[in-house]
């Protein structure tokens, strides 16, 4: 195992009706001029928003309101958020929604103090300062409620890229599995991929002897396949969203991830794909998934043996451990099918003759040199396979 | 699931010499006038806190040291200790040892600034302020590390009660497995039955539908099942002990015990034979844990098949799921048997005539007013069979 520091001060507020507590958990994280950061649509006709802003008017702090985050949240968005933080002394960020508002709201958050263009952070640049950021999450899926992680999309090129920091931690996330009973199955079963691939991206790893990283990775796995058919099958199922929303933090919170080399190849790898096709983060992991896992598996067969006797429930074959390893592939890719997932470019809405700018835009975009990182490293020959793979 | 609050803010510091940190860290989280608080022994000879003082005093901070904390760490030790740094205004309280020494230092954080005796504290009042404490681990077992939890044995009437309160939280926590490789085969294997006891007593819970947990908790004993033995035939194993390390934090800071009910009758049980033989808490509940879940298995016979088919890796009996449980029961007892725990009374070195007197002290004692609550209520009568099966 490798040295680390793990810290995860976030503190998280779960179950029923626990929105109504946004407003004095601002208080208490120090906030009294509270932007609220949302994408619209939902959250404002189910009267989320408006629940929420009278809990935090209830406590006496002053509101603001910034909507219209998209999927893929976009950079121009938190220009206009850093914009109106600056011009109403906003000193406190909650963000109503999934992924993309936290995410959004937490580019605004760092860039809000920032002298420079926000994007630095997202060619590299640690952050190291921020406006204290608070969430009320609707979709259990990125796990951004309880990491120091935030991915925004660049307009012009259309690169979607990630930029990190403790200071981006939320203070304190709501978790009301509720809220998330109302979203469309294809949500839902995005998020539920997104989970699995925080996991998986986790699990391989070329670090030797993580018997404890391992054994949660696997739990969380088997928990998302016990309880993601259940929720599918019955959207108002409380119990199994709940179940979900944990897991989906504990998953990105890096508990279990710590002291491991990880991946994140298939995550770079889909983030190509959101970015030119706007297509849901997840959908496009359950195509990409089972193309890295297929071509990257002779690295290390016992691992994706592991994981197919200990999370899939394969027989182990002693005499071809790879015909074990490519089993458990088959059935994480049958699973994210039987879901709703896509399960390949043609569901996904993604075309062949995209995949030449798709490899340029993944190895030589925003300052790339030919290659990608993580449990293989991969050229641009190789991600043009994977890609051909998804076909 | 249960609606939760889970607050974790401890920043953890793991790895191979990681305790030349401690100083930063202090400094960090504040503190400038450090009472470092410490059992002795092997602390003291390795040079650990010599090693430990050196890094407070590179950051200019005052140190002095208390020394003495023994195994069920005593009232009288964290009177003494309250002394001091009331005396030397102490503002920082730094724990170097096992759970014992970060337990006593909890109690002296909250003690040195409460009007009242600290014992209120152990007697039913929730600690709301505190000094801040930091510790240095050198035993995988109490979890005391990552927990807002603290138990101390009152001298006048031996009576081993628990505190807890966020305010006693680390603010850090550092841990070097390295450091825990010198310890006695016996306090290694106690060490691993406290921490698979930290997560039965949480697997035994009366909330349904609690996935997510149940296979955090069966991850982290599945963990202990593989690395224990390999720690006990050979104490030098880094990555084994690396392992351990950080299943004893994650079964105790409660990530895999949130939003359903918990047992704790093993714990209150074994502190009576801990306070009255002054054996060694992993020891106690070695003898107590088999002989308590095999009074209450019949309470829900389905829990422990499912422990004994995904922990213990038995067949289930799907006709007679009881006899499933009771082989899960036994393969923990034969467990804890080959690591060198004791199995009964006698080896443990507890007498048969005392059961009069612990089940009075357990279900009596220090305002109790019959019977504990857990899993299970037990009563006198309940309690008095428990101990017999220990016999």
């Amino acid at each position: 195992m490798n040295n680390f520091t793990f810290w995860s001060p976030t503190c998280f507020v779960f179950g029923k009706d626990t929105e109504t507590q946004a407003g004095a958990l601002v208080k208490r994280f120090g906030g009294s001029r509270v932007l609220i950061h949302f994408g619209g649509g939902s959250a404002l006709r189910s009267g989320l928003i408006d629940r929420v802003e009278a809990s935090l008017k209830a406590e006496g702090l002053a509101c603001f309101r910034l909507g219209g985050v998209k999927p893929n949240p976009r950079s121009g968005l938190v220009y206009e958020g850093i914009e109106l933080c600056r011009k109403e002394k906003i000193d406190f960020i909650l963000a109503v929604g999934g992924g993309s508002s936290i995410d959004s709201a937490k580019a605004i958050a760092a860039g809000a103090i920032y002298d420079g263009d926000f994007w630095d952070f997202y060619s590299g640049k640690r952050i190291e300062q921020a406006l204290p950021v608070g969430t009320v999450l609707t979709i259990a899926a990125a796990g951004s409620e309880g990491s120091p992680d935030s991915v925004i999309t660049k307009e012009e090129g259309m690169f979607k890229r990630g930029a990190s920091g403790d200071a981006i931690r939320p203070k304190f996330s709501v978790l009301n599995p509720a809220l998330t009973q109302t979203l469309p199955p294809h949500q839902t079963a995005a998020g539920i991929t997104d989970i699995m691939a925080h996991l998986y991206e986790r699990y391989l790893t070329n670090t030797p002897e993580v018997e404890v990283t391992d054994r949660l990775i696997e739990a969380l796995l088997l928990t998302m396949i016990h309880e993601g058919p259940r929720v599918i099958a019955d959207p108002d199922n409380y119990e199994a969203r709940a179940n979900i929303m944990w897991a989906g933090m504990m998953a990105h919170n890096n508990s279990c991830g710590v002291g491991r080399s990880q991946d994140w190849n298939s995550h770079n790898i889909e983030h190509e794909l959101s970015a030119l096709y706007d297509c849901a983060h997840g959908a496009g992991l359950a195509v990409t998934m089972p193309a890295v896992f297929t071509y990257v598996m002779d690295h290390d067969v016992m691992r994706f043996a592991q994981a197919a006797v200990r999370v899939w429930g394969c027989q182990m074959d002693f005499a071809h451990p790879e015909v074990t390893a490519r089993e458990g592939i088959e059935k994480l890719r049958s699973f994210l099918v039987s879901i709703g997932m896509p399960r390949n470019f043609e569901e996904l809405g993604a075309r062949e003759e995209d995949v030449p700018a798709l490899v340029q835009a993944l190895c030589r975009g925003d300052g790339r040199e030919g290659s990608i990182s993580g449990f293989v490293t991969l050229n641009e020959e190789d991600c043009e396979k994977i890609y051909r793979l998804m076909l």
